[in-house]
């Protein structure tokens, strides 16, 4: 068992580690490990709904980490499942989310003209997280609006139930 | 007439084949002379309409396969006509149907603002199928919405009832 | 053993297969699964040399089929091997061949100001073949030049060993 | 004075910590504090120097902290201040060191090319490093390519001498 005063002894080392970091802040995102489980569960899952998609994951930093598609998948859905990766890490936000924002009379309508042209506004990728922050997201792309979105969702519920837990 | 075991005999092959080709799939794509007899047939219902058009034929891959202009077409239409043919193949969806989904309100609403600029959301464009698959797609502009629109169709019937019958 | 008249048979099989399929054409393109697979095995000999480096694989049509970004990896090499994969996969050549071309004096010279951005003119970028037609392409970036230009080098090599072999 | 036994019990809670964030890993990133204590400094050599510039820095991601254009500043120099940080932060590398590679007959000849022209192959980026890691990167433009290679390298003698020590 843990002596009581551990909380101050750590967060002494802590703060002496940071001391060695002046400039410098650390911040948690999505390994290259967790993003091919993600895609290979999104896959195993598309395959069930009979649908083959393109999968995409982006670090903390809305860099692609990895990308696959499904033998069969739409063409276009290549650059827009890793927009929407990329839209989801970088704004920290659903974008079916955005998809109302961003629509005719919303707070964010015209933001899809930002970004050159990287910024997704419908449904399908969906940030991750870990202890509060973003530390990446995910871009599914290559079936309808409604399996697009479910896939996403299905992979960020696998993220908080099963790899960030 | 074949003898009863001829499909046991090509399933046969065809594994052998395959064996030989272990770690690729083989899919079909729109041939040059079929993708120049469509343009033909569009260039003669253009002229019989009086409208002088660019069409564009694109492959599985969503690669161009060919393109010509008729004497006088305007100048803004060769880029259209390309991006048409690409969107039908890249999505295995007509423009005039992906019109309906990009609009305000509609599911893929922005989705014109993904693939750098390739993708029209407006009539012209048709995929060309073969045995379910999506082998291609025909662009057509130069004309107004609805003569481009015609003439896509237009093709995309000859290509059904004449080439991939 | 086959008899005497199974090539006559076949290609009459296969004559009214094609008759069903005017128009079109078939070709073989690398597989979500190989491309995984080379990934892999790049992978495993770039941490053995310790270097973090970013994988791709790209199809016939020379899209995109598989990235992956080992942890670590610099940011600026994920453009660089998705479009390495796509100049081999594009041009059916090795990126270290292009660049001898490529060099001022060169037969190529210019030609990295082609295809928007996406021709890579140094090694790292391989084609991959099956039965005599390239498939696909893979792309490697991250280490020296000369390490990128070996890893592309043992992932064809994998490729034409282990899977097409 | 610290127990013996510290190590152990630090390691403890650290694994602790790092379960509780499965699937992701932490990094090191320059602080909007450190980037703008950078670009202060960068500024009063280069008023010093008697030129005007802007100073750009990017974090371990290689996206932009901070950027500041000094009154008088040339247009131009915006995008390119910006992008030296940027490929500094993604290549780990200066871009003094970079020109030569990049230069024709160089190992990266042709690399301009890449990354939708964010990558500067001349002087005046440097990276940022933090035990032995690259935690960012530095931009100026704005002098003679000789004033913008030493105030980066200025800036980077500042970092590792006054902040990251």
């Amino acid at each position: 068992m843990m002596p009581p005063d551990i909380d101050k002894i750590i967060s002494g080392a802590v703060r002496q580690a940071l001391a060695r970091n002046k400039g410098t802040r650390t911040y948690a995102s999505v390994t290259l490990a967790a993003a091919q489980t993600l895609i290979e569960k999104v896959f195993a899952e598309a395959e069930r709904m009979g649908v083959p998609v393109i999968a995409a994951v982006a670090d903390a930093g809305a860099n692609t980490v990895a990308v696959a598609r499904m033998d069969g998948a739409i063409t276009a859905s290549y650059d827009i499942a890793v927009n929407k990766a990329y839209t989801s890490a970088a704004l920290h936000m659903s974008t079916a989310d955005l998809a109302r924002l961003a629509a005719p009379g919303g707070d964010l309508y015209g933001i899809q003209h930002q970004g050159g042209g990287k910024i997704v506004v419908f449904g399908g990728g969906e940030p991750l997280c870990a202890e509060g922050a973003t530390v990446g997201g995910i871009g599914v792309s290559g079936g309808t609006l409604q399996q697009d979105t479910h896939l996403a969702a299905f992979a960020k519920k696998y993220w908080e139930d099963n790899i960030c837990r």
